[in-house]
């Protein structure tokens, strides 16, 4: 058994009647002292009533409580959505005994259905009496959608001579199902931290790991990832030095919480990192990256267990970004199959056979023009994929 | 029986044995006496030979004859591959008594593979000495891939009293099967008109059609549409009246092939118009209607037949155009589902599963914030579509 614990922090999940199979659907996480927090959310223009309301809260940079729901997203649903989160938040604080503007709210499920707020209002009570240092697996399920594994990840170091832990919970691989759809991340730590070197850390180590991971190429409506540090553990960040490395424990939270997300995409059967490099820039190495990434014909060459270079060519060859056909070079875990325009001769196909069949395995395309380089990662485009996002809701 | 015949043009299409299987895939489109012509090419910057070859050549604006072959793209060939498809120009030019760069050439079908050119020199003479004016059925069956059916459109009209006709020949659903990739229209009339004429009619045509269809959001390495006007019905263009009405057939023509391209779309099982209306510009119209035709969550709903608004709505919010969720208004077939930022109250359910149970039917957006308005078509995504597309070469 893991120990997901984090100095000051107690966490639970309960089942409160929102989905209807008896599931957990409501998580609280809670800091025993005010926290620094800091939080990135949805790209998209139409977000959910607790995106728009987290944002304004966030502002602050305080905050002390996370109540968080599955099974309806409370999006597209008007001012009647927005005045249930705020009562979402205002139920919790009441029986935490804080501000309701310390609490954050975040849903994730169906869009355009109203929150069952009698159950929920029911339900808080016994959620608030139930949080514990260990409740963090029973948080990590209560936010689940189709996920099928709860994810979860701790990290721990030292600082100033000091132990310390980051954990992180999330949710929902993409928007793999629109309708119960979303990305939820919440990630605690005792470290001691100002909102702004919080802020620093999650805007890098989002565009690390989150945003670096496709499953089909849709975003939701409700994204929230949020960064809550409560000091409890005694260490601060004193130096650049302690910066970096607390920087890089969160961010090798997010990595793996990211990694955890696209294998549990929905109807996976492989994760495959796609790395572009000898770009130009970051910029152009990332779209490359993102179009190979979201290539149906690609991904269903994964999934096909195909050594298909002409697909992941031709995907290069119209993301948009200036490149030399003749310079590119095309690997399968490091087996050359494209250089100079064409495929490689007397190519070992058993090889790559052998590669294509793992159930994890990297691509990587050289461009040859630079020295930028991006990974995102990915996974295949199954017929189960179809299956699901077809029945749902039928 | 449908006439298909263009006054001055012969057309034949042969088993070659390109591909394995005996089916037609070598062929032929012939003009008594040269023709203008005007092209349209991939945006894709990994171009095949034939593509690289046309676009140089078309630029003198006259040309004669189009061999086309399908079963291999030559694509990312390199050398030999541009060699393979002069030598194809060569032998075509030939036997049929013409310069070589008055012959085009265009292929599609596997990438990375040489042209059995053997084979191509042994059946050229036996294509040639073939064509007739009734052979566009032969020719269009030659130039299918993975298409279950033949593409082929006439339409008729007069000018200056004088009847023309127009008819198109088309394969490949976009990029549905990137092996055996690409969409090629090839549009023959026997009006008289100037290579400028028919570039304006042939770019602003793709703009209205081609361009306006999605399958699975790749781009082909190969895709080529050809406009050829040899003058020999004895009509021309006078008047702004008369170009107008030309342009308007084959527009008509080129629309009605981008239909019958989405309606054999892979594994489709619905052809669905997307229409976006109330915006600013064309190109935000564009955009959204785009991002929406795409979204892999939106095209399984559509093979569910599930009324799924959400997706719709959250793909218009990630289109990155600006909007007001509050203005848009979402149709089925007419029928309001979403309005004022959330779903209809009351909505007849059984009305709406009747529209989603059609093979055909439109849904339209309307964004509320201008009066610009695009029309693209796609297809729903199937499980057949990645059964395809996975097992393909294994």
């Amino acid at each position: 058994m893991i120990d997901h614990r984090v100095n000051g922090f107690r966490v639970g999940g309960i089942a409160a009647g929102i989905k209807p199979n008896e599931k957990r659907d409501l998580g609280l996480i809670f800091s025993d002292a005010p926290a620094s927090v800091a939080g990135v959310f949805t790209c998209n223009q139409i977000q959910a009533a607790p995106v728009v309301l987290d944002r304004d809260r966030i502002s602050s940079g305080v905050s002390q409580a996370v109540i968080v729901n599955s099974g309806i997203a409370n999006c597209c649903t008007g001012e009647r959505g927005m005045r249930d989160a705020v009562a979402m938040t205002r139920m919790t604080a009441e029986n935490l005994g804080l501000n309701e503007d310390k609490v954050l709210v975040a849903s994730t499920g169906v869009i355009g259905a109203w929150l069952p707020m009698k159950k929920i209002q029911t339900a808080i009570p016994r959620l608030v009496g139930g949080v514990r240092p260990e409740g963090f697996v029973d948080f990590a399920e209560a936010i689940m959608t189709t996920d099928t594994v709860p994810k979860l990840v701790t990290r721990r170091g030292v600082l100033n001579g000091i132990p310390f832990t980051v954990t992180g919970a999330a949710k929902g691989a993409g928007m793999i199902h629109p309708n119960m759809a979303t990305m939820l991340a919440f990630i605690c730590t005792d470290v001691g931290a100002t909102a702004g070197e919080l802020e620093w850390v999650l805007k890098t180590g989002v565009e690390r790991s989150l945003n670096r991971i496709t499953i089909d190429g849709d975003t939701s409506t409700n994204d929230t990832t949020l960064l809550l540090a409560n000091g409890r553990s005694g260490s601060t960040l004193r130096t650049i030095k302690d910066k970096d490395f607390f920087q890089e424990t969160v961010h090798e939270v997010m990595e793996a919480l990211a990694r955890q997300l696209v294998k549990d995409g929905e109807g996976a059967t492989k994760l495959v990192t796609i790395t572009v490099k000898g770009a130009r820039s970051q910029q152009s190495a990332h779209t490359v990256a993102d179009t190979v990434a979201k290539s149906a014909l690609v991904k269903t060459a994964l999934f096909g267990e195909d050594a298909n270079w002409g697909r992941i060519v031709a995907a290069v060859g119209r993301a948009g970004v200036p490149i030399e056909p003749d310079r590119i070079k095309v690997f399968f875990d490091g087996v050359l199959v494209f250089a100079k325009g064409g495929g490689v001769d007397g190519l070992n196909e058993n090889l790559i056979n052998k590669v294509l069949k793992q159930s994890e395995y990297a691509i990587s395309i050289d461009l040859g023009m630079g020295t930028s380089e991006v990974t995102v990662i990915t996974c295949d485009l199954s017929v189960e994929y179809v299956r699901i996002n077809a029945d749902y809701r039928t």
